[in-house]
């Protein structure tokens, strides 16, 4: 089916709004009419700007408060309307929105509505033009789409059809198999928008705190299967009013909105993108930085060996357990000091998993590679990490491995370290939801609910996506305010089967583990009950607790470099992530700075 | 009264709360449980910091769940209280908090929660402490405050009484009244916070929207009241959550907190600082800038004429009409280019106007004056704008214009500039409600509604205080994101009789305005009905045009001179300042740019 989305949904001038939808592979848009009023083009160069971009006008919504009005303002309606047909018509668009009134002097009057919408259709019809007839969830007196149907019905001119919005209908719990009553050609366009499930005032919901399909609580494809049966082949067209995307650049924000849709015709079955292939563990994490030896003293010191290095590329990986870490030093990638840049994914299926993002939109990265080096699948996650998509020591598959020669050093004493329990991302500020549609649709990981977590100077918010063994889990965190991109670390949290060996380990190799203060462990001793010494042990190391329904938490963390640390994590049956604890944890990382 | 704040009510670690309290002349705090665990400090020594800085710990809340819960679990509860009442004696609290129970398994039994809250109460007072039993609005059970107060005297303990949280009571539309029914040695504690009021959950609400007293829409004063008559002698305390306050720099919150205070105290006649003395009109505004020239050609075409010069200072004086503007080339103000720095207000008693704003915590500047200058009072407003409070030309009081001699300059045909219609001052982001209050309690204008206002880029906010006449109008701003502050430029608005003239006048003597695009005006045409050429002549000069119940208003503007910019304003009855207009506005601003 085709797709469109409206410009309000876009941040920007009404060009750059154009320019993103098309990039975005949109086929059309909406416009929304103060983007219109503010652009500099004459209608005649949008309507050339937009065929120059391959986007056909789907709709304009220059109109409100039209029906059921006294008669001289439904006048004044009509005249305002010929001048906005007169437009359209020079514009190129056909079909024009109209929500129900919201005017105070509307009358609960379904036959005068009817009426005023006839001689409004009648003289569009004069200009080639469809009228939408639209129930707003805070219409006056019409706002529920079967009552704006019955209107449409009674109307029953040819040039008056209906406009759904899965917002409005949605919002209101409404039912939205009566849609299957209404006959597909007098849907005359369909609008979609998901919303996070809020109890709040429907206005403010809806013009603040719409997002994209698949990233709030609505059942929009529930909905969409029921206008599909109508026979709708109109556009799915996104109308998406939010504060964030307001702000944020139009080009990422176009690219969701688009991935948004694919993953609802997805699951339509309306296209059949490369299937989705779980990953199936974390084959290594990469950090980049300018000079190893600061990183490096922190792994050693953890119990890791460095194993092996690239043969082609300054990159050393270090290895204990399961996990494995390289250290890239490479120039490219040192520009802005240590940090998290790639992250390895076993796949079940390296190759496909690569089609299926790209066939979700996201940026194919050439391959980094040697003349000798294993072919290595990998695309760029909307904060830009790198996500390889890996078979380590699969025979009938490229071996990332086989490109590192091992340099013969072993650990020092038995692992302390198991594997990667979890990796946290730092998450641009005006992509959080794009980031959770991202890594579950385009990767097919689970996303938990988002968790608000209390900084000293300001409140992040925090969500894990995660596979169904948990053996590949992602907390995607995101800070207080829009500025805050890089204030928070990322980090690597290593599973062990003991945190108490494991730290002590660690701080005995001349590792520094983040202090915790001693009032924390007061607090333990007086929620819990703890073996004798156990919890003197854990002030000593700055081990941090927790408990849920499934087990314990135990967890510490080292101190930070650059822009990564390290957390210790033993984890019995427990499924968070400690987040009780986070405020605690980064209180102690502001002091320690 | 004693004064008290929430340290979850400002940003930052313990020590830095505490001294932002502290400066900002709080009395007392209550200490949230996770600033305590997260600090450093040990009890002794945050007693002995708290000490120091003159703060009583007045409160602490270090436990939730406690009552009408499963046997096991209050054993688990009480022995978690004796080990937080141990803390308490050594931090010298004598007031715990414990707020109606949301426990899961929390039962409906009144007599149950007596019980156990007698229980709570006798181990309390071994230690000395005092418990305060509160309802909190989504209480599993227990959600009201008169709920709460039955089971207290129920319970019949004398270390058990309540805490009342107008949040909590206002928020379910409950009738305060019934607070005089509760005798004031029973009421233990009283926090205070008010909110914007949202139609939302009353959970979120609460966690994410309350303000300081005033800042809301809740009748605090009205609450308090209440309170007081029941003979309560504690102190006013401000629990306040709030995701700007948490974000912002601790200091300036803590002084908008307390003025709120201040504010709240002579509402209710606990205080008399001295009264409220509304500008009159606006004596000047003056400009900073590193280069006088471009200002000054601006000024000069739009009909304004250097008539006097500082004796003492590179600060000349223009003027038009009632309308008039210095510009202060002195190295001091020159840092940050050309800006509005300071706006003089005709004030009917400069002294005590200033004398208010100093007891209501305004940053009392130092009088800028030579030897012979006249004794200006001026203080600083959160935004860092200096006001001065101004006789012009009243005999029997200091005239700042005295200072100025005449250079004989007089402007080139008659005046087509009125005066100054209002000022617009764009806010720091995390200070806009303390902007709100600053101005209405400070200068005693009236604040009307804050309006969205659509940028390209993101969604700005603005809400205009005015005095009784309209005589003094300043448009408050925020961008869409703490980073905004400078984006969007601060502007002088001057009223006109004639915005045509005015305007035309400008072009003809080389102003430069803002061009305005051509679709705005087709938009105008199909709304509205113009005399002949009317249309086309605003369409020449870029003049804007709306309406309201009360008349019309015209509009334009010059292009920008570094942060600032000229508005012509013709306001024939019409009280607004154009919103409808500015999303247009702004646009042709960026396109400007």
């Amino acid at each position: 089916m085709r797709t469109s989305i409206a410009t309000v949904s876009l941040s920007g001038s009404l060009t750059e709004k154009l320019t993103a939808a098309s990039r975005a592979g949109f086929d059309g848009v909406e416009i929304f009419e103060n983007d219109l009023l503010a652009s500099p083009l004459t209608l005649e160069e949008i309507r050339a700007r937009c065929a120059d971009l391959g986007l056909t006008i789907d709709l304009y919504q220059p109109m409100r408060d039209i029906e059921a009005v006294p008669a001289d303002e439904f006048a004044r309606n009509l005249r305002r309307a010929r001048h906005k047909f007169e437009l359209m018509r020079r514009l190129g668009a056909d079909t024009v929105l109209v929500c129900s009134s919201v005017h105070p002097l509307a009358v609960d009057d379904d036959a005068l509505a009817a009426y005023h919408l006839r001689q409004l259709a009648d003289l569009a019809q004069d200009f080639g033009i469809r009228v939408a007839y639209e129930a707003l969830a805070w219409g006056r007196h019409v706002n529920t789409y079967t009552h704006a149907w019955r209107i449409i019905e009674a109307a029953d001119h040819p040039a008056l059809g209906t406009c759904l919005d899965s917002f409005h209908i949605l919002s209101k719990g409404s039912d939205p198999k009566g849609i299957e009553d209404i006959p597909g050609e007098k849907i005359f366009f369909l609008q979609l928008a998901d919303a996070p499930l809020l109890a709040m005032d429907v206005l403010q919901w809806s013009r603040h705190y719409r997002c994209f399909p698949g990233q709030g609580g609505f059942d929009v494809a529930g909905l969409v299967r029921h206008v599909l049966r109508t026979g709708y082949r109109g556009p799915l067209s996104l109308e998406v009013f939010n504060d964030v995307f307001r702000q944020a650049d139009a080009g990422p924000t176009a690219v969701d909105a688009r991935r948004s849709l694919l993953v609802l015709q997805e699951t339509l079955g309306l296209i059949t993108p490369p299937a989705s292939c779980v990953p199936t563990g974390v084959a290594f994490a990469e950090l980049v930085t300018p000079d190893a030896e600061p990183v490096s003293a922190v792994l050693g010191a953890l119990g890791f060996a460095r194993t092996a290095r690239h043969r082609g590329k300054p990159v050393d990986l270090w290895q204990q357990g399961e996990a494995r870490v390289l250290v890239n030093t490479a120039g490219a990638a040192r520009r802005d000091g240590t940090g998290l840049a790639a992250i390895g994914l076993e796949s079940p299926d390296p190759a496909g998993a690569a089609r299926r993002a790209e066939a979700l939109l996201a940026p194919v990265l050439p391959r980094r590679r040697a003349l000798d080096d294993a072919p290595l699948d990998a695309v760029a996650a909307p904060d830009g990490t790198e996500l390889f998509f890996c078979a380590t020591d699969r025979p009938q598959l490229p071996n990332w491995r086989a490109d590192f020669a091992d340099v013969g050093h072993e650990a020092r004493g038995a692992a302390t370290v198991r594997g990667i329990d979890h990796l946290a991302l730092t998450q641009p500020w005006h992509h959080y939801d794009e980031a959770t549609l991202f890594h579950r649709s385009v990767l097919g990981l689970h996303a938990q609910e988002s968790v608000d977590v209390a900084d000293p100077y300001g409140l992040m918010r925090s969500r894990a996506v995660t596979n169904a063994d948990g053996s590949v889990r992602v907390a995607l965190g995101v800070g207080a305010a829009p500025t805050d991109d890089t204030v928070h670390a990322q980090h690597i949290a290593l599973a062990t089967d003991d945190v108490v060996a494991a730290a002590r380990r660690f701080r005995r190799a001349g590792g520094r583990l983040l202090p915790i203060p001693a009032n924390y462990y007061d607090d333990l001793a007086a929620r819990y009950e703890f073996a004798d010494g156990e919890l003197e042990t854990y002030r000593e190391l700055g081990i941090l607790y927790d408990r849920d329904a499934y087990g314990t938490f135990r967890h510490c963390y080292t101190t930070t470099v650059g822009h990564v640390f390290f957390e210790l994590v033993q984890r019995d049956g427990y499924r968070g992530y400690g987040a009780p604890n986070a405020p605690v944890r980064l209180a102690a990382q502001h002091l320690a700075r």
